[in-house]
């Protein structure tokens, strides 16, 4: 049975206001090229999930940007939920909206705001967990195999080897974000993956995990699938829980693959610096700028020209209503400027 | 007799890029208020020069911009230069198309890009030097009192005090701009004034001047009043020089009355920076901005809003169509941007 597809977003976010807002979160943007993330994240499925086999879950307030970035997602394959209430509740409610037929074969779970630089390498390991999802029924996660002591992400420490797959191992825990010690630790022994929301299982095997596992969760769904009037109550009332603490974690035999394909999280204006080449002064440059005498910025130009003269370690974001200026290593702090806003009651900026 | 006014409105620059363009040079400019600086110019007049005895210089590129910025300008006091010839063509050929009643009487001449903060102390010693140009037939400059070591202007050396007025003093010469420690002594001996480019003179003298002092200059204006036709031809051949260095370097009797009235040349983001009040951590801010966790920055947002966090000694400019980032004290290098964008043939943002 061909692998079906269930794109989750309906996430939010500040870390890359102003770019982001909340009518357009990262997934909607063109971060790393014409295409965004979203799109991306569908287009690199293909020809392993072509587009029918593809659902995309979000929220009320993204449905319609959702549906003009995605022309060919049918209108039954858009799953709109209720309300924000993470991906426990979410992957629930979208599995019952897909067809028996899907949801009776492999299904891939994916975030909708991530990069990857090799996406034959991407499919490649999403082909061979299918598979094992499918033979075996085993749930799996990608794990994607690190490139440096990141204190940013979880991690899954990988146990036995497991039959069925080159390279499947057992999960043997989910590993909150460490400190900078740990990380290093993690990286060179060599025994922990990252945590990169990516999972692959049977559709109705996740089902029943749900109701067996995360028991809230499943009953409320099964209550709002019985009664569709109290589908918007029902499902806001649900616990807003994540799908690797209400089911993942307790799971017996779940397991991953290590994933190596240019992945990253794009977790911050800096995440895209590093991520972009460089101009020969090491400037990452999305859209049109000028640089004099400059090194190592990132010019993100939304719209219109960014020119900078003698500066270091920048970033420089502008868009068609708003310029954020800050250092590189202070990325995070984008935050501090939406809080201010959000204070000072500048909802046109948010 | 009643004071006249010539403002001179044809110049061009850099030095305030982005803000500034070659259809919008800093004298169209709200850089420093809601008004434009050659608005305020003509402001600050009232009283002592009504607007009906006012006429404003300009170029052909920039004629519709002063017209649409000045609607209280009658098209008899827009004088159009044919072409940009520097100060002494511009004032001989205004001059000339002055009413005669008018450059009998005293006329001054003011740039249209300086900021002037206590406008009744401007106007005072304006309407002293008038009263000297008209009863003694003097040519006087108003000489800014240094308030720094400045080396970015020239400066006028005074000596004997002569009759007529309080303050009076006679130019000995002119100055170009200092080095460091010429500055530094030129503040410290109290006998050096800044050049502010402010004249005031009888109009008929100053015609009478520039044809004993600067012939070339004075024979091709009159060459081209008596072939008006001819103009365009004969004004663009004229040396651009000026009147600086065609008459005043040369005038037996050259004056000056000192001026002290919070006047600034406004000549670089720099200079617009000091003269702004800043906020508790020193941001001067233009228009909508957030800072956090900022210092000393000029934050200019012509539109739109500029957020900062954590950066020092920036100027962040924000226009409809780019952003120029830089640091404080190299602010003259925004004319490298611009050389940047003309050699990249970005005439859309020049």
């Amino acid at each position: 049975m061909p692998l079906s597809a269930l794109v989750l977003a309906g996430g939010s976010g500040t870390r890359f206001w102003p770019a982001s807002r909340r009518s357009r979160p990262k997934q909607l943007l063109a971060l790393d090229g014409g295409r965004s993330l979203l799109q991306a994240t569908v287009d690199r499925l293909a020809p392993l999930v072509p587009a029918e086999r593809v659902w995309v879950a979000t929220t009320p307030a993204l449905a319609a940007a959702v549906r003009e970035q995605l022309p060919g997602l049918g209108p039954d394959r858009l799953v709109v939920e209720p309300a924000p209430r993470n991906t426990a509740p979410a992957i629930g409610f979208a599995l019952a909206r897909m067809p028996v037929e899907a949801r009776r074969g492999a299904v891939a779970v994916l975030p909708s705001d991530h990069r990857v630089a090799e996406p034959e390498a991407f499919r490649a390991t999403l082909a061979a967990a299918a598979e094992v999802a499918e033979r075996d029924d085993r749930v799996l996660a990608l794990g994607v195999v690190p490139t440096r002591a990141e204190t940013g992400f979880g991690y899954l420490e990988v146990g036995e080897a497991l039959p069925g797959a080159p390279g499947l191992r057992e999960v043997v825990r989910f590993r909150e974000k460490p400190d900078r010690a740990t990380a290093e630790r993690f990286l060179a022994g060599g025994r922990h993956l990252w945590n990169g929301g990516i999972f692959v299982f049977r559709g109705e095997t996740m089902r029943a995990a749900i109701a067996r596992l995360a028991p809230e969760v499943g009953a409320g769904l099964a209550a709002l699938e019985g009664d569709p009037s109290s589908a918007a109550r029902r499902f806001a009332a649900l616990p807003a829980v994540s799908i690797d603490v209400a089911v993942m974690e307790k799971l017996e035999g779940f397991a991953t693959l290590p994933l190596e394909c240019g992945w990253d999280d794009l977790g911050s204006w800096q995440a895209l610096h590093d991520a972009l080449p460089g101009d020969g002064a090491g400037n990452r440059v999305h859209g049109s700028a000028v640089a004099v005498d400059a090194r190592d910025n990132l010019l993100f130009a939304e719209q219109g020209t960014i020119a900078v003269v003698g500066v270091e370690g920048l970033v420089v974001v502008r868009t068609g209503d708003a310029v954020l200026v800050l250092p590189r290593e202070r990325a995070q702090e984008v935050r501090r400027i939406v809080e201010r806003l959000e204070s000072n009651g500048r909802d046109d900026l948010l």
